[in-house]
């Protein structure tokens, strides 16, 4: 992956570029060399050799404390140790002012080597990113810079048993603690009732402290909480209360564990169903969470979701190490296991020794597969980070331009690998046939890591109704314009290389034909009509962009000529010969409005 | 399902017709009924409620007996209770007549409940009917007989570690015992030794023995095997030796277990790694496994697939009930679950209560596309079993037609339910969110279970070979005419059905499709480059037939216009609107014999 992860870097992003815009200045090809070598040493030396552990001996709740595996810690602390979860931060915080590209690029070596380990991390980062974002100068210096340091995890805290994708009908409640609760130096306090489900990370004895950040409705002057999202706020929920100078004040917050939640797969990550205030614990001597509100009441979920496009491209990310480490792991397998005979005209010659099955048309079929999902993936989500960059440190009218790409980008940067790449960890197991079917072999571990991601974060289904309902549509469908443009741009300077000049025309012709069903699927203008069909669409805009990443990709390889150009270049054709055809199929049904669905009764099921 | 299957056996395939027949002349609906009363209801009491406990209770081998469940154990017992295993004999010995295709529609209960619990019984029926076919007077007795009973069960051992899907390298070896070797009234006495892997049922302590049939070589003159297929031999090795009345010797056999395979899903199903003749029992004396030749020397092969159409339609079947059985957990999921609102063109009113997830469009897409695949699956299963029925019991002409279709019919009846009722669990899942990727809900189970289906009983990539290779060309492609005959036939028909008819061109197109890229893919007559895209080709064989089979059993419902119906004609619409246009982007490389795979470099990875 090494050598495919800088070509994309170095060849196709220039990323070494940024190094003369004034932020990362202190930046080059060399520093950023140095931190994949420090990151993939830990993840090949803490991560990857307890990954399968982490499956086998999944978090366990005595009742009283949550028990874990010894390597997990260990992972971990060397994870903080690297300075990781600082990484992007100012120098002034203890960062080294890393491109967000190179960041989730460095992060992507313990992706790879344990999905599941990394999740605390990712978590954290999140959480504290956040807080730098919307918290205080307090709420940053107290709880940011703690989880920076790695002496705190975080967590974030949306979903409830009653609500999952729908969060306007989140429950909990947080109401005033006591008449001075806006003079707490921690920010406005409050105390919260209520029940949160699927908290990744939300209980644990990694580090000594678990800061909460967690969406609740403060009650409107009759009591009652505001319908829909508008009602929503964020709070900092810390597991020990702390001081203004982040020391433990010895007192536990009233946030208990009722129970862990047994997964099929990424089970390393506890995760947890949360009571917020249920007595357990009596903070103050009374029940209630204490949580500090961050930012301003109602603006929860604008709060939230300021880091949602970083925490979508980071779960597409995961996806598509899970589809890496399965690639890699088939392509070992085939590269040495005998089977079979080459089928001639003349028949099969079975006093020849047997072929690898690296040989075999088929299995090279489900590897070349599996490379453009995973090269592809890793493409498209390492594009998106460098327009995060870009959005953040590019002059105005690119970062403009940056911002308005990712709009329509970001629901396929966190779908489509949850999707191919789960195929590619299928495709994994198929290639070892028998033996990927047991335990003895990581890739079914992989698949049924990977499975969780067409679901949190935004379901495949939401992500969906994001593209289709909201991002191609929006200001007039400039954001799609946009994507049209760079597509068009790649087609031409295509058009005129030998060798790709009929993947330009194909390429052409179905951003033609994604752009033709938008409009019918929008003709009548009613949403019902529209979105009925969401989902098809996801998948024929998700291939088209991965075309377009490919052919792009393909034009960085310049005419090289080396097995690691052939390789991509073949990945490339794999994706326009087997891939691209696929999407008329799913255009078909929303070109056409196709109201099956709706129409569709329960009864009739 | 039961009011499903009953649709298709009497209202489309009209199975009670068979009772017209000699051989079924006791039969008629009514005690087909009641056979399905029966086996629904064990299947409810004894096998559903412990599948989750077959999962989490893996089999485990201490070294000199493997543990199972007891659940097991009593499931099994019921089962046999049932006269299952010798449903389809004759009265002569025990059995009860019944046709194929209501035998196999009676066992979809059981693999429903528990495909893990009810593959012993599976295996058992498959060993016992293939002595029937080719073992001798006393073999059926001795062995045959003590299988139907229940008494003792049955193995198939094919596979060893170093040959999978390749056959003609078996490498254990069946030499002459002692001078007197064909003087055993068991049959031709050998010694066998080698290793055997994967064989489900290989060890357990269900039953008092265990009737092993197992492939080896008889060395030649020159003391070596012969090389390929052709020098493959059939074995019965029981575990416990036994006399010619069937009674335990009390010598143990030299089978010895080595190990557990410890899998994925599918878990209550013992796996093993069986050593034949290491020694660890020396039976008469010496080490050497005891076997007994079935059918003559190097015809091995031939004997094991004489019932190869029935296991793999057994697969199929497995594979869709486990679909079944995740579309039907979803929908009752979906139909208790709110969650959301609808989006119209006012946007979203969040004071409303939310909707059940059922209304909403996205899911019904998920469900209706489990209901297609579940019961288009069922549906085709059913038809192949009846052609079996067909083959055995019908007039000259017919057996012969149904023979033909069955060709090339098969690796779709094994292939098609193992991709498509797997994708059914993923949707499954899906519908559940969260709580389907927790092992509280049983629907991830059916999803690791049924990923074993690509893999046993000829892969994926075997079933395409045995498909473009073999199946489509044999004779002139008389068997593919067959099929197109049958086709263009059901097309006809709809043709004239208001409703219908644009599905009848479809289908039609479909055809021509198809049968333009079998043409286009030999057009060369070179196997590797017709070959290298046999898995596309499979696959849009696969969704042809089954819009096939879709179209035929819409026919029969013949104008009604209740829920049921209704149900059905949306899942024929879906097929058509969401499945079969994929089927061009599959013949596209197939037509054109894209020879990408075959360029493919090992080094290139």
């Amino acid at each position: 992956m090494r050598q495919t992860l800088e070509f994309l870097l170095y060849d196709w992003l220039k990323v070494q570029d940024l190094g003369r815009r004034e932020r990362f200045s202190d930046h080059s090809r060399e520093t950023f060399d140095a931190v994949f070598d420090t990151c993939e040493k830990i993840a090949r030396d803490k991560f990857a050799p307890f990954n399968r552990l982490t499956d086998t001996e999944e978090p366990r709740f005595d009742g009283e404390r949550v028990h874990l595996p010894r390597a997990t810690h260990e992972a971990l602390a060397a994870y903080v140790g690297s300075g990781m979860l600082a990484a992007a931060q100012d120098h002034a915080y203890g960062g080294m002012q890393l491109p967000c590209v190179v960041e989730m690029a460095a992060n992507c070596f313990f992706s790879k080597a344990s999905v599941a380990m990394g999740g605390y991390a990712m978590l954290t980062n999140g959480n504290a990113n956040l807080l730098m974002a919307h918290g205080t100068p307090r709420q940053r210096d107290v709880f940011a810079m703690n989880e920076f340091s790695g002496r705190w995890f975080g967590t974030m805290c949306l979903s409830e048993p009653q609500a999952g994708s729908s969060l306007s009908d989140v429950a909990t409640r947080a109401e005033p603690d006591g008449t001075d609760f806006e003079a707490d130096p921690l920010g406005p306090r409050y105390r919260l009732t209520g029940n949160k489900m699927w908290i990744s990370g939300g209980e644990h004895e990694i580090t000594e402290n678990i800061v909460h950040l967690v969406l609740a409705k403060i009650p409107g002057p009759d009591g009652k909480p505001l319908p829909g999202t508008t009602g929503i706020s964020l709070f900092i929920v810390p597991k020990h209360l702390v001081d203004t100078d982040a020391r433990l004040t010895g007192e536990r917050n009233d946030v208990a564990l009722a129970g862990l939640n047994h997964k099929l797969g990424y089970r390393g990550t506890t995760n947890c169903l949360l009571n917020f205030g249920e007595g357990r614990f009596t903070p103050g001597g009374r029940r209630g969470a204490v949580g500090y509100l961050v930012g301003k009441p109602g603006e929860g979920l604008r709060c939230m979701f300021h880091m949602m496009n970083e925490a979508r491209i980071g779960v597409g990310l995961g996806a598509v190490m899970l589809g890496y480490a399965g690639y890699e792991a088939s392509l070992a397998y085939a590269r040495q296991r005998p089977q079979g005979r080459p089928v001639t005209s003349g028949g099969k010659d079975a006093s020849r020794p047997q072929q690898l099955i690296v040989e075999h048309a088929d299995v090279k079929r489900m590897l070349l597969a599996q490379k453009s999902y995973v090269e592809g993936g890793l493409a498209l989500e390492l594009f998106c980070a460098r327009l995060v960059d870009e959005q953040h440190t590019g002059a105005p009218d690119d970062a403009a331009a940056a911002k308005l790409l990712l709009e329509v980008l970001i629901p396929i940067a966190k779908s489509w690998p949850s999707e191919w790449c789960l195929e590619a960890n299928s495709l994994a197991i198929q290639v070892l046939g028998g033996y990927g079917y047991t335990r003895d072999f990581p890739v079914e571990q992989y698949w049924r890591d990977n499975r969780l991601n067409m679901i949190h974060e935004g379901t495949h289904g939401i992500q969906a109704l994001d593209l289709l309902g909201r991002k191609v549509v929006m200001d007039g469908g400039r954001a799609l314009l946009a994507l049209a443009g760079r597509i068009g741009e790649t087609a031409q300077r295509a058009g005129q290389v030998a060798g790709l000049a009929e993947a330009a025309n194909e390429l052409g012709a179905a951003l033609a034909a994604v752009g033709g069903a938008t409009k019918k699927a929008w003709s009548t203008g009613d949403p019902e009509e529209a979105l009925a069909n969401a989902t098809p669409y996801l998948q024929a805009f998700g291939h088209l962009v991965l075309a377009w990443v490919w052919l792009d990709v393909a034009l960085a390889l310049d005419g090289r000529d080396d097995d690691f150009a052939q390789g991509k270049r073949a990945a490339q054709r794999y994706f326009f010969a087997y891939e691209l055809p696929r999407i008329h199929a799913w255009l078909g049904v929303v070109a056409r409005r196709e109201p099956l669905t709706r129409e569709m009764r329960d009864a009739w099921f």
